[in-house]
C-alpha cells in the first residue's frame, strides 16, 4: 500500500530512491503488520469465542485491537462472553458469521450483563440518577416532549399536529447522552436511530442502562473512566457546563497541567492521593478515598439538588442530603483543612440561596400573570416572560450553582448570577409592562432570542 | 544570567550555598547551553546553506531548534532548499546575512515548493476546499465583502464610503485561517499584513496554500498534523465548532484520555487502528486506513455539503458526495459494525433533512418579504429577519449539521437545532408582523443582537 | 507505601536517608498503602516540623503528599516554617494538635511569607497589575460595586437598600480571581468567605498578594506555573478569553500537540526555545529567554492597556508601553523572523485603532445623550444603550484586541469585531430613536438581554 514516491533534495541535488521496489523484493507484503490481521488465539477460549474473535479481528480490526490491549481480554472474557444472548431474547439475530449456527447475539449490551462479574457496581448504579435519564426528558415527559418536540419539526415548519415529525434532534442531540427506549425491527436490530444511546437507555429485554458509556468499549478502561473526560461527553455547555468549570478550577489546572504524569492503574479503593494530585470528577463522586468506598451512585455524596428548577436538599429516590454532604466532606479532608473546607461548602449553601431567591420571586410574577391570564400559557416558547424563566432555571441558574459548587468562578459569575440578575430583571421588566397595560407586549419572543 | 540568590533553610537552620560562585569557577559561561548558539554543522550541507543555519542559530535559534528535530533537517532539507528563489521571483528578497551575494530568498514559501517534494500531496491537496478559501469570502466574493467590511470600520463609524478602511479584523480575524492575496511592497515584502495567512493563501508567483498551517514550520511534524489540535486552529468557534464536537464525541473522549500513549509516527498509510484507540479529525478524513489510502483532498470522503446554506449532496467542484458516502463508511467499518454504522449516517441524513426543511421555510417567507418591498435589501445588517437567517444557517444550522455528522450531541441540540427552532419561529414572528401591518417594526435590528 | 529512596545532593555531598526501611517493618494491612499514613521523617527538621508533617500525613494526606514531590521539601522547608506566625500577629490561631502549645500559625499564608526567600520575584509581583486585583472592583471601586452588587441580591429580589446582601456571587465568583480582603472572626479564623482567595488578596497584617494561585500549594511547582493552565483558572471566559485565543493559536496547538515532551523543569532563565516547540504564557510575558531575565511583573513586556475602556499605551503605574513593546519583540525574535514580528504588531496597532474608534464614537453618543437627559444615569443596568456600551467595552472589545494580541483569529473577528459591530449599530440605532422621539425606548432593556 506504500504509493508514495519518494525524492530527496539534498541541497539542491535531486535524488530519487527506488524505494519502493527495494521494499518488494525484501517481503511480499510490504508492511507485514498491515496484511489482513490472522490473529489466532488459543489461550483456552471456547472455539466459538475464537471464531468471534478471529472474524472481527479482519471485520472490525479496530475492535479487537481495543479490546486485546484491556482488563477484559487478559481476563479471557471474549466478544461470545458478552454478547451471546438466548434465542428467545428479543434482541437476538445472527451476525453473517453465526448464520446457520445455534449462536444467538446482540450487538447490544446493557449493564444486565456486566452485572453478572460487577453485581455490586450495577446495584449502586440503579439507584442512581444515571439509570434514571432516559425517563425525563426523553420518553415519560410528556409535557416536555410537546414543548420541546412539538416545535421540533411541527409547527414552525408547518407540519400538522399529528403528521410524523422528524426525530433528527432527539437522535443526534437528547438520547446520545439520556438514552432513550430501543426500538426494534423484525430483525430483532434497533430501529429510528434509538441506539446506541446514553447511559440510561432502556432495552428490549427491560434491563436499563450502558455500562460502555464511561468504560468505553472495547477496552473497558478504568483509567479512562476515573479521567474527566469520561464524564464529559455529557457533563458539558450550556445547561450544566460540569467540564469547563472543572477545567476552570484549581483541580482541573493541575489535572491539566499533571495529569500525564499520576498515577490511574491502582485497583479501586486503592486508588489515593498521591496517586494523584488533584481529583478529578470521580474522585470526588465515585473513588474509594479515605474511609470511604468506591460507589456507582453518583448521588450519594450530594447534598444539594442543583439541577431541578428550585434547589433543595436531597431525599427520597434523589439521595439523603444530609448524608451527602458528610460523605463530601470526608473527600474534601484529604487535602484541605476545616477551615478551607467549611467556606468552601458555605459558599455553595449561599449561592443555592441566593439562587433560590430569584426562583421565589420569578414563581411569584409567574403566578401573577397566570391569575391574570397574561401568559401564553399553551405556547411557551413565544411567551418572553416563559422563555426568560426557562434560560433563569435550566442555563444560568444551573451554572451559577454548579460553578458555586466545583469552583469555577467565571460559571458562577459571568455564566451564572451575572446572567442570572440580567435576566430576572427582563422578567421583572416584562411583568410590569404585562401588569401596567393589561396586555402582552407585541413581539417579546423575540426579544429573548438567547444564544446564537 | 542565573541572578537568583539560592537560600536554603533546613530545619530552622539557614544554609548559603555559594553555588553561583562555584558555577562561575568552572566555566566562564555559567550554563554553556545558553551562550549564543554556534551550531556547526557540516554533514555534507553545501556553505550556502551551513550559513543559513549557522547564522539563523544565533538571531533566531527557536526556528533552528525546532527544525533539527524534525524530518526535514533528518534528511538534510536545509533553509537553503526552501527559501532561496531565482533573483527574478516576484517574492526574492534578501536578507541582511545575503547583501551581496547572488541568493535570493523569501520568507514564504509555498506549497508550490513543497510540491517539489511532495507532489501528489500537492495535488490533492489543490483539489480540496482548503485550496479555495482565500477566494470566499477574504477575496472574490464581492457582495459579501461589502457586507462584512463596509460595516467594519466604515457606516457605524462614520467613515465614507470611499475612505480607505481598516482592514484589522481581517487581519486578526478572517485571513488568519482563509487566507488572502500577498501583496507586496517594493522590497518585495509583504506590506498590508497580508502575510502570513492560513491554508488558503495566494502568493505573488500565483502559487497556492501553505502546507505549514497544518505541518508547522520548521519541524513539520507528522505527528502534529495527524493531532485533533492541528485541525482546531481553523475549526472552532461559532460558525463551525468541529473541534468542540470532536472533544463531546467519544472520539475525543478517548483522545483525551489515552492519546498520550498512542503511536503517532507510524509512516503513512501504515497507521492504523491498534496504532490509536480512537479516530482524529485526520484518521477520518485524510489518513490512510484499512483499504483506503491517505489522501490530502479532505473533501474526498464528504457526502453533504455541510457548510452552505442549503445542505445538498456534494458534486462538481465540490466533490463527489455518493463516492464520499461510500469512502467514508469504509473508514467507520475498521471499528463499528454495521448496525452502527448505518444508524449513524441515518442521523446525519435525517439532521440534514430537518435543517433544510427549516431553511426552505426560511427561504419561502424572504422571498415573499422582499416582493412586498419589507426587507431592508441594501441594509441586512440592519433588519432582524435578515440577521436571523444569517445565524440560522451559518451558525446554529451548520452546528447542528455538524453536530449530528461528528456525534457531538450538545452542538446537535443545544447549540443546534434548540437554537436553529429559537430562531426560525422569531423570524416567524417578525414576517408575520410584517405581513399583517405591511411595515417593517421600529428597533427591529436591535432584537437580534446575537451573542455577547 | 514510600518506596521511594530518598537522597539529598547538598553542595555536592549526598546525604542518603533510611526512611523506607522503617515503612517495611511496620505494614500489616493488605494495603499497607491504605493505613494511616505513618509518616516518619527525620531528616534533620526540628521537632516543631516533625509533628506538623506526621499529623498531617495522618490528617490531610493529600497535602503531605503533595508537598513531598515539590521542591520544598526536597530542601528541607516545612509546613511550620511557612506558617507559623507569632502569637501577636492578627492571624494567629492554633489547631488542634498546637492547642496548649507556644506555637502559632495560620492556614493563610501571603507573598510576604514567600519573600523571605524568594524577595526579587515578590518585589516584582508587587508592581505588577496582579498585585492590584483586589482593589478593583472588589474593595475600591463603589461606583461598580454599586452597579454589580446592588443589582444582585437587592433590587431585583425585593431586598431594600440597606438590607444586608448576598455575598455568594463576590465569593463564587469575582473574588476566587481577584481576591478580595480578608476578614477575621474573634478565633482569627476567616468569615465571610473571604478566603482563600485570588492572587490579589490582602491579608490582615497588611500583605498582599497569594503566590500559590499559580505556583499552587504544596508543590509549589515551576513546571506547573510554566504551562498554561496555570493562568487559565483566571484568564479566561467572555471578559478575557485568554487561555480560548491561546489555545486556538499556533502557539497553544503545538502545546496542544507535543507539550508533554517538552522540558518544563529547567531552572529560571535557563528555560529556552529548544526546551519547548512553542511559548506558553509564561514565555512571553515572564519567563528569561534570550536576552531577558525571568520577571514576576507582568505589565513589563506588555505596550498596550487592552484591559479598559479606551487602548492606551502603557505609562504611570501600568507600566512602560514603550519599553514593554521593545521587550516583547525581543521575546519573539527568538523564533520569528523581523517581517513576521513586524506584522504581528502592527495587526495588533491596527486592532487597537479600529477598537478605539468605535468605543469613541460611542463616548460621544453616551454624552449627547446624557446632556439631553436621555439616559438612565442611575439606573444603568435598565438602560439598553448602556448595557450594550458595556458589553462593548468589556466582553466583545476586549475578545477582538486580546485576540489580535495573541493570534486568536476566531476571538479577534467572531467572539470580537463581528460582535463589536453588531452591538454598536445597535447603539446607534438606540441613539437615533431617542434623539428623534426624544425619550427613552419601552422595554429596551429587554432587547439587550446578552448571552443566556
Amino acid at each position: 500500500m506504500l504509493k508514495q514516491v519518494i525524492k530527496l533534495v539534498i541541497a539542491g541535488m535531486v535524488i530519487t530512491l527506488s524505494v519502493a521496489v527495494a521494499y518488494a523484493a525484501q517481503t511480499t507484503a510490504p508492511f507485514p503488520n498491515l496484511a489482513p490481521k490472522e490473529l489466532v488465539v488459543k489461550r483456552g477460549f471456547s472455539k466459538d469465542a475464537t471464531n468471534c474473535i478471529e472474524c472481527h479481528a479482519k471485520k472490525t480490526p479496530g475492535i479487537v485491537d481495543d479490546w486485546k490491549s484491556g482488563k477484559m481480554a487478559h481476563a479471557t472474557v471474549s466478544c461470545y462472553d458478552c454478547h451471546v444472548v438466548e434465542k428467545t431474547s428479543p434482541m437476538a439475530s445472527q451476525c453473517e458469521g453465526l448464520k446457520g449456527t445455534k449462536i444467538f447475539i446482540s450487538p447490544m449490551v446493557s449493564s444486565k450483563t456486566c452485572s453478572r462479574c460487577h453485581p455490586q457496581e450495577v446495584d449502586q448504579f440503579l439507584k442512581s440518577g444515571h439509570a434514571k435519564l432516559a425517563g425525563n426528558p426523553v420518553i415519560d415527559n410528556k409535557k416536555f416532549i410537546k414543548l420541546m418536540y412539538y416545535y421540533e419539526g411541527a409547527q414552525f415548519i408547518g407540519v400538522k399536529d399529528d403528521a410524523p415529525q422528524s426525530t433528527a434532534s432527539r437522535s443526534a442531540g437528547c438520547q446520545m447522552c439520556h438514552g432513550t427506549q430501543v426500538e426494534l425491527g423484525p430483525d430483532n436490530k434497533p430501529i429510528k436511530n434509538t441506539w446506541p444511546g446514553g447511559v440510561g437507555t432502556r432495552y428490549p429485554d427491560g434491563s436499563i442502562g450502558t455500562c460502555t458509556v464511561c468504560h468505553t468499549r472495547h477496552k473497558f478502561s478504568i483509567e479512562e473512566a476515573r479521567k474527566p473526560e469520561a464524564c464529559a461527553s455529557c457533563h458539558l455547555g450550556p445547561d450544566h457546563p460540569d467540564i469547563e468549570i472543572y477545567q476552570e478550577s484549581k483541580h482541573g489546572q493541575r489535572y491539566a497541567a499533571h495529569g500525564e504524569d499520576w498515577r490511574w492503574d491502582s485497583a479501586p479503593d486503592a486508588w489515593q492521593p498521591g496517586d494523584y494530585e488533584a481529583p478529578t470528577c470521580a474522585v470526588c463522586h465515585m473513588s474509594g478515598i479515605g474511609e470511604l468506598s468506591t460507589t456507582h451512585n453518583i448521588n450519594e455524596r450530594l447534598k444539594w439538588d442543583l439541577m431541578h428548577q428550585k434547589s433543595v436538599i436531597r431525599s427520597g429516590e434523589r439521595g439523603d442530603g444530609e448524608k451527602g454532604d458528610e460523605l463530601m466532606r470526608q473527600v474534601c479532608v484529604n487535602c484541605h483543612g476545616t477551615t478551607h473546607t467549611n467556606v468552601q461548602r458555605k459558599t455553595l449553601d449561599d449561592a443555592v440561596d441566593l439562587y433560590n431567591t430569584y426562583w421565589d420571586g420569578a414563581t411569584k410574577m409567574q403566578k401573577e400573570l397566570a391569575e391574570k391570564n397574561l401568559l401564553l400559557i399553551d405556547d411557551p416558547w413565544n411567551d418572553g416572560f416563559q422563555e426568560l424563566m426557562y434560560y433563569l432555571w435550566h442555563h444560568c441558574g444551573r451554572r451559577a450553582r454548579q460553578g458555586a459548587a466545583m469552583n469555577g468562578p467565571d460559571y458562577a459569575h459571568w455564566h451564572g448570577f451575572f446572567q442570572v440578575f440580567q435576566v430576572y430583571k427582563d422578567m421583572q421588566k416584562i411583568y410590569e409592562y404585562r401588569i401596567k397595560t393589561g396586555k402582552i407586549e407585541d413581539l417579546s419572543h423575540v426579544m429573548s432570542t438567547g444564544p446564537l
